[in-house]
């Protein structure tokens, strides 16, 4: 029976999580897929956390040069996160001739060009079905199925702590601050929820997923970044009321005029089926050209759901003699000849506060002026007359338009101003 | 560039759109995944269909002969359906070293082992993604990604036809006649409905599943099949005004005692995922003992979706050197070793219509008689004292304990009976 054996570089939660799969399912894979996968090595300081995993004193490493030297290592598996020292460690195994499977999708989505050329250069396997959307399919069949249509759009939930917040925020009416605390609390967040909360963590996976989709290098850096660090628990409850959920979506199109993608909060209508992604739940919503529409839903993180891509890209690596990388030119940069569209159009939800009786009309009259259809479709009155709350919803329109428009009625000092600008995915 | 022979044994919904689908993204193949794929023959004795397509006058073969000796043909496209002549010309191109991608589930599912042993044999690849859930990457996810889970239970909407139905009759209150009438117009069902209404193709597509997903052989007469032909849009609409929502289910599970496989409608919880799927949209819900929970979802049927899948195994044949059949003994009966539930479990919708005032007393002393806790959930009068509908939802209990305490009664003639009685999803 053909053994691999497999080091892992960090037994944090994915680490030790993958550990614990690859050990209990070892059988389970020599059955069932007639190899022998072999934990030879494990790179972590924190000896204990080692112990604890039943991991052996002498399968410890002390550095990353015994894993590079170690003639039982055929595969490694990456779960530091971060750049450094994980992108070393990748390149230096890489060269000492190893294949490398990876969950980190900051690394992997800054130096992917790097890493591919070292993986290339000495015949190794690269895989990183981890990187996005924890045990959810969706690298493989990016690669393997959908592979063969023209995907013209990919909108995905792909980070789960912000879906947590958004899910407790829209459920139990939570601030914000409160909902990041309880996430915190449960260990959804991070104590420093940057990476999570300004949408870094979605811009990095929608960086893979559309150039994969796409099939051309979509660098990080040309997607437009917006967190929800700044949403108010009241949008949501009258999106709710308007038959919207808001949720953190990472956007990418692919049209005649260019490729979009961006990464913030919007209004999705409560039909449609990502709506329902709740919690830490993620999902992908694709349109092809043959397939039309697919969806692929599920954990988007936590120690198995991410031990499965892991574990399932061992076993390919395993049982597949060749290796695809990716299916297109794995370039730093984006194709020159690929146009980027930022000043991308959208339809709007959009919050007024209004402080006299002409607010409405003023509103509508600078949306118009701006070739903004909109209606009016809540009016709250706040007892004075001509005073409260009006909620427009308009069509779509460019983003410096409606930025444009939402300038000019805050001008409009005493009479109306925008107390929210939301963007509406129909 | 490398160059791969393709040829088409039918031009039907399925075969016209995988025509049109290969030859109109030829170049996309070319530029992303470095292949030539050349449709060099097809077998379609219509021969005006073949000319509306573009097919050449001398790209028609005449006999299965003629492509099985084309030394230009690599891969052979089976989209005839049904056993015969499908399996012999499928057995035809394999013996000539052809590979061969299929969509046939009542061929693949009947004969999965004797098409493997030859393509084995042969040292031929053989491709069944379309033969399930249409575009929908469930198979190859099953072989290369969530081959790593002891999968433990698999929840599908596996039929277009029928689900098309139901949600008609859900979303407009129309009879299970009126609802087939209209699915038969828009060519969504077949003149003779029986392979989907009566659940026989769900059940071919779960042999297949099933197999896949617990790594040992699930033969399709191992299955449960109860179609959606007695069904009564009433339960419907008390259903829905219960939180639940009537599916034709295809349920496979995988537990210490055993495996249990059956296709029957059921009512599911309105928040569940799958009651989401509505239309000709189809979705398979996978829990995995790493993975948690994934659902994939997507068109189940229709000629580019299906298409999708026939072209992506087409590209994966082109671009892998070695194939993976299956991860289990593929033999034509279960393993002996294999234990199939037949008395399974399940929580029990019953609608009573009662006659008399003391219905609803003797009903449920009766259910509490067998053992099963049930509580009425929904009470109509019809106006005569005592008289109207009763509605019970169970506790998880046998098969044969509820068709017992359904008998019994049903024996109390003039007091009360069973009107209807559908199993609920939980």
């Amino acid at each position: 029976m053909k053994k691999v054996g497999v080091a892992i570089l960090g037994l944090g939660v994915v680490g030790g999580g993958t550990y614990k799969a690859l050990t209990e399912h070892r059988e389970f894979y020599k059955k069932n897929h007639g190899v022998d996968i072999v934990v030879e090595s494990v790179l972590e300081r924190n000896k204990e956390r080692a112990a604890s995993l039943g991991v052996e004193r002498n399968a410890i490493a002390q550095n990353i040069g015994e894993i590079c030297n170690n003639p039982q290592v055929d595969i490694v598996v990456e779960v530091l996160g971060g750049v450094e020292p994980a992108k070393s460690f990748v390149l230096a195994v890489l060269n000492a001739g190893k294949s490398v499977v990876t969950s980190n999708k900051e690394l992997f989505c800054k130096y992917w060009h790097e890493l591919e050329e070292a993986a290339k250069l000495n015949g190794c396997g690269l895989f990183y079905e981890a990187t996005c959307v924890g045990g959810v399919p969706i690298i493989r069949s990016l690669l393997d199925t959908l592979q063969v249509n023209k995907i013209t759009s990919l909108t995905g939930i792909v980070n789960s702590t912000t879906n947590y917040i958004l899910t407790k925020m829209t459920d139990s009416g939570m601030t914000y601050k409160d909902a990041l605390k309880k996430a915190q609390s449960l260990g959804y967040a991070e104590a420093d929820p940057k990476m999570d909360v300004d949408g870094f963590d979605p811009v990095y996976k929608l960086s893979i997923l559309s150039s994969l989709a796409f099939h051309t290098k979509v660098p990080y850096t040309k997607i437009y970044r917006e967190g929800i660090t700044e949403i108010d628990s009241t949008d949501l409850l009258y999106g709710k009321r308007l038959g919207y959920v808001l949720k953190l979506l990472a956007i990418g199109k692919n049209t005649d005029s260019g490729i979009e993608v961006r990464v913030h909060p919007a209004l999705i209508k409560s039909t449609h089926p990502l709506a329902g992604v709740n919690d830490s739940y993620n999902a992908v919503y694709i349109s092809g050209d043959c397939v039309e529409d697919v969806m692929l839903y599920g954990r988007g993180a936590g120690a198995l759901p991410t031990a499965s891509a892991i574990a399932s890209d061992i076993i390919y690596f395993a049982t597949h003699d060749n290796f695809n990388y990716t299916t297109f030119e794995n370039t730093e940069n984006a194709d020159p000849a690929t146009k980027f569209i930022t000043d991308f159009k959208s339809a709007y939800y959009i919050r007024l506060q209004a402080y006299d009786m002409g607010a409405q009309t003023k509103a509508k009259s600078v949306l118009e002026k701006y070739g903004i259809t909109a209606e009016p479709v809540i009016f709250e009155n706040s007892g004075v007359k001509g005073v409260g709350t009006i909620i427009f919803v308009t069509d779509e329109t460019s983003e410096s338009n409606i930025h444009k428009a939402v300038e000019e009625i805050n001008s409009c000092k005493g009479l109306v101003s925008v107390a929210s600008l939301i963007r509406v995915c129909q």
